[in-house]
């Protein structure tokens, strides 16, 4: 699932955050659908940081990226207060879909955590698929470095 | 708070409901939010049983009804699986806002779990402050069986 | 993923539930994350109504199901208060791991929500890999009408 | 509820935090309770930075801070990717209690979002109330800055 080899893209970003009280279970790690959701900050953070268009922004000029597929494999555990690294990778699937891959790992130890990638399809406000537009695919080539000529 | 009495209104009602294991924590019973959850699946049955009116449909006619004051006691724990009875009254608060209380007991022991009370405004779409609309007062009244000469 | 057939085994289940107002998101559908909620929903009622065992049971004997692995297919949209069926069949997967396999409609048109599977390994307190206890193994070929001889 | 005069206290801190996707709901705010998960998020870091001990640390030495009380008031929308101050004061609330003061800001324009306080009992692993422990007691003093000879 979680392709290695992150450094060959520079579509890549790295957000560290913290498991929150409200995140953990009584099995004293985090509840597995916290998962996704520390999946959906590293997709935020990895757009602002580097497509330099915020997933708000995006969603302003009425392109939205509904989740169609999630994978989600559960390595290791993670703890209140603990903090970890969320790395995530995006790129084009086929010509209609955008591809998350994430890794969280604990910080400090790298103890691997969750791995998985969340797939999405284009759309407009009302949900109804569209082509991803030109210039979001310009601006993936160009934070790839990849010349679109 | 969650004031006495629930039995002398016909706007109560009371919804049964189980602690699921995501809304546990590490200390064993249910996080504290998700009373605030659990108080929204109460007004929404309780619109729905004695009102004759979804909370859906009211947002579908453009009335928003959004929180404004949250109290919230907390009186005894419940674990994963545990059966609960939320039990919810509705009634206008001045002019402009209606007020739930809410008291959540253990089914079965009856054991008191968290009571408290939510203040909504009345919005439009926007979320600008609207005045109560007539005919929303008017299914209260009748719910209540008032007559509105 | 969720296999068709669910007809073919009694270890199969089907809870209603309504979506809340708490797990919808600005899309106006419900939050990706929320569909692992109700898969986990889905196993608690399975397990109790057909096995005869909850799992809060399970684990106050020692037996903890920690998920390994899960995969999503969102299929179509749900929106708050809308009535859905979570129709989950469970199986063993191995030796040593049980899969759930969900499927979740709407209630009603039947349109198709999400489906997917989950992946457990059973696990003491300490979250340490066990064997599937043999008891456990006779009360899911009990369930399933299968002669344990 | 959330009183004035933070600067008079040392044991104060501001966080920042920015509202999550999951966090929304389909009024296109944040969901209400997610306030009481960011009023944990604060306690969490003023713990950590101004009494040097942070609540894991509390609960590894079996001190409990259930929550008893929590009101809040809703000042103002936040919503998707807006980033918020939380700023939160903790003090005791006579012999048995400690309360902490939240008033939530939109940052950049300081525009208030929500503001509220909880209270909390010590409790043992058991969840049975305590007396607030002696060196508890003196790393509140010592931190506000108040001798306890």
């Amino acid at each position: 699932m979680a392709a290695g080899g992150y450094s060959m893209t520079p579509l890549h970003d790295v957000l560290q955050l913290r498991v929150r009280y409200s995140e953990t279970d009584q099995m004293g790690t985090f509840y597995n659908s916290r998962a996704l959701e520390w999946f959906e900050c590293g997709r935020t953070e990895l757009m602002r940081r580097r497509l330099g268009l915020s997933y708000a922004e995006l969603e302003a000029r009425q392109v939205f990226l509904p989740l169609v597929e999630a994978h989600l494999e559960f390595q290791g555990g993670a703890r209140y207060d603990d903090l970890l690294d969320v790395a995530s990778t995006v790129a084009m699937s086929g010509r209609a879909r955008l591809r998350f891959d994430v890794q969280i790992n604990q910080n400090g130890s790298g103890k691997p955590v969750v791995r998985g990638c969340t797939m999405h399809a284009f759309a407009d406000a009302d949900g109804k698929p569209i082509r991803p537009p030109g210039w979001f695919l310009e601006l993936m080539n160009k934070a790839a470095g990849i010349s679109s000529t």
